[in-house]
C-alpha cells in the first residue's frame, strides 16, 4: 500500500478548515496537496491557514493540475452529488460531509458511481468516531443495557443556518443539516430501521431575525417507531443560542446509557452563593468532536490507503437522507409517515 | 381558623403510607385519625404502623363513626370518583391521588361536587411541591430562559404495575398511572394546553413476565404540539428496573433549563479502574420525591385550615387525564388526535 | 416509656431557631414548651415564631417555671460548661451544640454531671445523621473501600464569625467554631484517634474587615496522624463568601470514596455559551444538612424517652476539643503537637 | 528558521511513547528520527512501533551517528543530569521528563549548561498545557476569584513504581516520581513560592506487595505555607488501585475554582438500582492528559524552531525538586522544613 495519501480538499469554509487540522495537524499519512472553492476570498484565506499552494475555483481544475488520491467533500448539500460524481469518475475516493444529498436519486447516484469506480466511499458522521459514542456502541454490542427499547438523540446548535441551509429546496431545512447526526446515531445504536416517523415543528424566533423562508421552523421534535418495535426520539434546536449541545439516551430491557453531557471542560467556578456554580458548556461542535474529527479523518485515510470499506458509507447515509423526507412530509402534513411511502 | 386538621386516610396501601408519614411526623397541624381500606390486612397492618386507633372498610362507615374534616384519598383510580363524591358530599376536604379519574365525565363530577360543597379540592401532582421542581418554576416565571419553546418531560418506574394499573379499562395504563405528572408538568411550566398529541407505545418486557393484558405497553413516547406553539414529549418506561427516574429538561428563547438528575445521593465510590465510578440512583419516588410529599400535605392541610383554593386542584387533574385520553386514543388509532376529539 | 418529651430550648439565635424547627415540624414525640435567652428581643421573637408561650432569660428561671425532660443548648462556648451543669443537676437530658467546651476540664464536668445525673448528653453533631454521611459510614464499615489510609474533610463558610467566635480566649476560633464537625468526621470514618497534628493558618481578609482580634485567620489547614497510622487534612476556610461548602473524601486500601459535593440543587441552567452552566450552590448548613438536623433531633428524643445513650455523645465531643487544642499549639509553636500534649 | 524539528528519543519506556506518539501522529513540524535506550529489547521494539529507522543504546552514539536539534528525555531522573549535559553539549534543545534531577546541584549543573550552550530546555510539567488548566490559569490571572488563599493538588496513581521509583537514593521516591506535577502545580498557580512545608507519610500496602525498600511510602500529606501567607496541600497516593486520579481546588479571596474531575468519559450506565450509576474512571495518565502530552510537545517543537524561551523551564523543575527535598526533610525529621534549609 502506498505510504501516504495525497487529499484535495473541496470546500474551504468552517467544515472544511476542521477537516484540514485533521488532514495537517494530526493525520501524518495524509497529505493535504490542494483545495477548492468557489469563492475566492474563502478559498486563499483557507488555503493560506494551512501552506496549501495549490488551489482552484473548481473541482475540475484541480483535477487537471493536481495530482491526489482522494477528496474531502464539505460544500452544501446541493453539490454534493454532482462533486462525488466528478470525483469518483477521475478515481478519486470519497469522503463526504452530511447530509450526504437532497433525495434518494442522488444517494443511489453517488453510491452507484463510488461502486463502479471502485473507490471508497466515507459520510462524516464523525459521532461515531467519538470516543464517548464508540464505548457506548461497545458496551451496548456486549449487552451491558440489553436490547434497545427506546433511543432519544438531540443536537441544538447555536446559530441561525446560512439560508441554503434553511430553505427545504437547497437542504430539507433543519431535519437534515442539522439532525443528521441524530438520525444516524438512533438507527445505529437501536441496531433497527425506521418504520414510520411522525414529526412537529415550531418557529419561535424566525420573526425576530428576518427569516422569512417558506417553511422555517428552529424546534422539531420527532417520534419514531422502528422495524423491531423500539421506540426513538430526535429533537433539534436550531438557533438554540446557549452552546452547542448533542446528546443520547438509550433505554435497554436492563438499563439506561447516556452519551454526553451538557457540561464541557471541568473547570468549576463560584463566586456568588446567589448565582452558584458556573460550568463551561461546549461553544461548538468542531470543540464537542474533538477527537471524532481527528478519528474519522484516521480511518478515512486508512480505509483509502488500504482499500477497505469504511464503517460508515453510502447505505448509513441514504437512511439518514430517508428518514429526513419521511420527517419532513409527516410534519408538513400532519400525520405519522412509513419509510415505505418514500423509500 | 381551627389549629388542626383531622384527616382520614382513604387506601392504606403504598402511597397512602407516605402521606401517613407526612401527616404523622411532619404535618403538625394536621392529626391523622382514621383510615379506610377494603383489605383488613394491609388496613391494620398500616393503622398500627402510624399508632391510629380507627380504621374502617368503607369511607361511609368512618364517616359514621369518627369525626374528622379531610381525606386523602389513595386508592385505585376507578373509586376515585364514587370515594371524592362521598367525601364531598358529608363535607370533607379532599386531597386526591393522581391520576384524578378515568374520564372527564368522573372528573367534571367530582369538581362539580367539591365545588357544590365548599371543600378544598387538591391533587397529588407532589412534583410542583418539589424544591428543585418548584425553584424552576421560579425562575421559568422571572424570564430565566425566555418563553419554553420544547420542554420533556420523563418517568420512568421501576417495577410492574399492578393488573389494575395496566388495563385501560381500570386505569388508561401507564400514561395515567406514571405519566400523569408528566402530564401536569409540562403544561405547567410551558404555560399553554395541549392542543395535539400523538403517541407511540411498544411492549418488550411484557411476554416474559406473563403479561397479557390488552393493549399493554411498557414503552411510550408522547409528542405534543402546545396552544402556543410549542413543542413537549413525554417518555414513560415501566418496568425500567434500572431505578425511579424523574427529570426535565426545558428550552426557551433564551436558554435551557434542566431539573433533576439520574443521580440520587452524593455518595460516590471507585474501587476498579476497569468498573468506574459508582453513585447511587433514587430507588423509588417516596425517596426522589420526599420533600415534594411534605409540601404538598402542608400546602393542603394549610388551605384546608384557612379555606384557601390550592395550588393544583380539579382543572388541574382534569387535563392531565384529557392529555391521557388523547394520547391513548392516537396510539389505538395510530394519528395524531386533537384535544378538541376528546374534551 | 412516656409519649412525649418536653423541651425547652436555651438559645434563641440562628441554630436554636434551625432545632426549634425540627422540634415542632418534625419532631411529633417532642414538645417544645420553652425557650432560654438573655437578650429579650431575640428571645421574644424566636418564642413568637415558634408559638411558645413560656419565654426566659435564664435556665434557671426556666427551670423553676416550667416541667420539662430536656434541654437543647444553642448558646455560644462560653456558656456550654455552667448551662449543662445546670440542666443536668436538674435531671433535664441534654442535647448540647458544638464545640463541646473551651477546654478538657469543662468537657471533664460536663459528662460526669450527666453521668452522675443519669442525664443523656448528646452532641450536635449532625453530619453523622445526614443521610449521605450515614450511608458512608455504612459502606466503610462494610469494606466497601477497605482500610481508610487517607481522609480529607472541609468545612468552608460564606460568612464572617461574630466577635466572640474567632476570639481564642472564648471560643479557640475557626478550628472550633467551623471545623468541629471535620475533627468530628474525620475521627469516626477513620475509626481511630489522632495521634498528632500539625496546622498552619493564614490571614487574607481580617484587614478588609477590620478584625483585630489577635491570632485572627479566616484560612487553616491541619495535617494530621492517626494513631492507626492514617493520614488526615482538614481545611477551613470562613468567611469564603462563595456558598456552604462541606465535604468529605476518603482513600482506603481497596478504593475512593466521596461525600457530598459542591452542587445544591438539580436545577441547571444555561443561557450564554461565554458563560457556561449554572447550578445552585449550598447557600447555608441548615440548606445544606436539613435532614441531619431532622433526624439528629428523631435521635435524641428517642434516646431520651427511652434512656438509651445515644451514638454521639460526651466522649466524642471532647476528642474534637482535643484535636482543636493541639492543632491550636500547633500554629501558635509552629511544630507538629502530640496529641498526649494536651490529653 | 528551519521548517522541522529532528528528534532523538532518549528513553524507549511507557512516556517515551507517549512523547513518540505526538511526535509522530499530531506534530507535523517534527521528525522522529532516532531512539535511545540501553535495553536493546525495549529500544527495538519502540523504534519498530512508531517507524523509526536509527536507533541506540546510548546517546552519544546517536549524536555520532544522526543529525538532529533536539532530544527528548524520558528515562529514570538518576541519568537526567549526564544525559541533559551530553545534550546540551552537542547544541541539542531539550526536552526533560519531571523530576528534573535528583537535587539542585545536578538542576544547577542542567540549567548552566543549556544556558551556555544556547539550547531550550522544557520540562515534562504537561498540565501547564492541559486544557482544563490552561483555562484556569486564565481565569485566575484575569481575577475570576481573586488572590488565591488555599491551593489542593492531589495525583493518585494506579499501580506500584518500578523500585528505582520508590527508593530515595535514586528518585526521592513518590514526592518527586508521583507528585512533581503537584509541585509545580500549586506554586505556579498560587503565584508564590514554598516558604516552608511539612509532611506525613504511611506505609499501608508495601508489606503486602513485599516493598522492602527503606522509607518506603504510599500515601503522603504536604501542608506548605507560601512566601505570600497562602496555603497549599498536596497529597499523594500510590499506588491507589482505583484509576488516575489528579485534581485540584483553589479558594481565593471571591471564591472557588475546581479543575478536573474523577469522572473520565460521559459515558453513564444504570442497570440495577441496588447498585447505582456507573461512569469511566480515567484509567491513566496518557488517558486523563492526551491533549495536555500533545500540547507541550507542540510548545518544545515551536520553541525550539523558533528560539523562543519555553513556558516552563529549568527554574520551575528546580523549584518542584526543592519541594521535593523540603518534603522529604520534613516527614524523616518529623518537623516543618523551611525552603531556605535546602535552598
Amino acid at each position: 500500500m502506498p505510504n501516504s495519501l495525497r487529499v484535495c480538499l473541496v470546500g474551504a469554509g468552517r467544515a472544511a478548515k476542521v477537516h484540514a487540522n485533521s488532514l495537517v495537524h494530526h493525520t501524518p499519512k495524509a497529505e493535504l496537496v490542494a483545495i477548492v472553492d468557489p469563492i475566492p476570498d474563502v478559498l486563499r484565506q483557507t488555503a493560506e491557514q494551512f501552506g496549501v499552494q495549490s488551489y482552484y475555483t473548481s473541482l475540475v481544475e484541480a483535477i487537471q493540475n493536481v495530482e491526489f488520491d482522494a477528496v474531502v467533500i464539505t460544500t452544501p448539500t446541493f453539490t454534493h452529488k454532482d462533486l462525488a460524481l466528478t470525483a469518483a469518475g477521475a478515481g478519486k475516493h470519497i469522503f463526504l460531509e452530511k447530509p450526504m444529498a437532497l433525495n434518494l436519486q442522488e444517494c443511489d447516484a453517488i453510491i452507484h458511481s463510488a461502486t463502479q469506480n471502485g473507490v471508497i466511499l466515507q459520510l462524516g458522521f464523525m459521532r461515531r468516531f467519538d470516543p464517548e459514542f464508540a464505548e457506548a456502541e461497545r458496551r451496548i454490542l456486549a449487552g451491558a443495557i440489553g436490547q434497545p427499547m427506546l433511543i432519544k438523540s438531540l443536537t441544538h446548535g447555536p446559530g441561525l443556518p446560512p439560508p441554503w441551509a434553511r430553505d427545504l429546496t437547497t437542504s430539507n431545512g433543519m431535519l437534515a443539516e442539522v439532525n443528521s447526526h441524530d438520525w444516524d446515531t438512533v438507527r445505529w445504536l437501536m441496531g433497527s430501521n425506521y418504520e414510520r416517523v411522525y414529526v412537529e415543528v415550531a418557529n419561535f424566533k424566525g420573526a425576530a431575525r428576518n427569516v422569512d423562508t417558506p417553511n422555517f421552523y428552529d424546534n422539531v421534535l420527532v417520534n419514531i417507531r422502528f422495524e423491531n418495535g423500539g421506540l426513538g426520539s430526535i429533537s433539534g434546536v436550531c438557533p438554540c443560542d446557549y452552546g452547542y449541545d448533542a446528546r443520547v439516551e438509550i433505554v435497554g430491557e436492563k438499563g439506561i446509557l447516556q452519551i454526553g453531557e451538557l457540561k464541557g471542560q471541568a473547570v468549576l467556578i463560584c463566586t456568588d452563593r446567589d448565582q452558584g456554580l458556573i460550568t463551561p458548556i461546549y461553544r461548538t461542535w468542531p470543540e464537542r468532536f474533538a477527537w471524532g474529527y481527528i478519528r474519522e479523518m484516521e480511518h478515512f485515510v486508512d480505509s483509502s490507503l488500504t482499500g477497505t470499506p469504511p464503517k460508515v458509507g453510502g447505505a448509513e447515509g441514504r437512511w439518514a437522507v430517508a428518514g429526513v423526507l419521511a420527517g419532513t412530509r409527516s410534519f408538513l402534513e400532519e400525520r405519522p409517515v412509513y419509510l415505505n411511502e418514500v423509500l
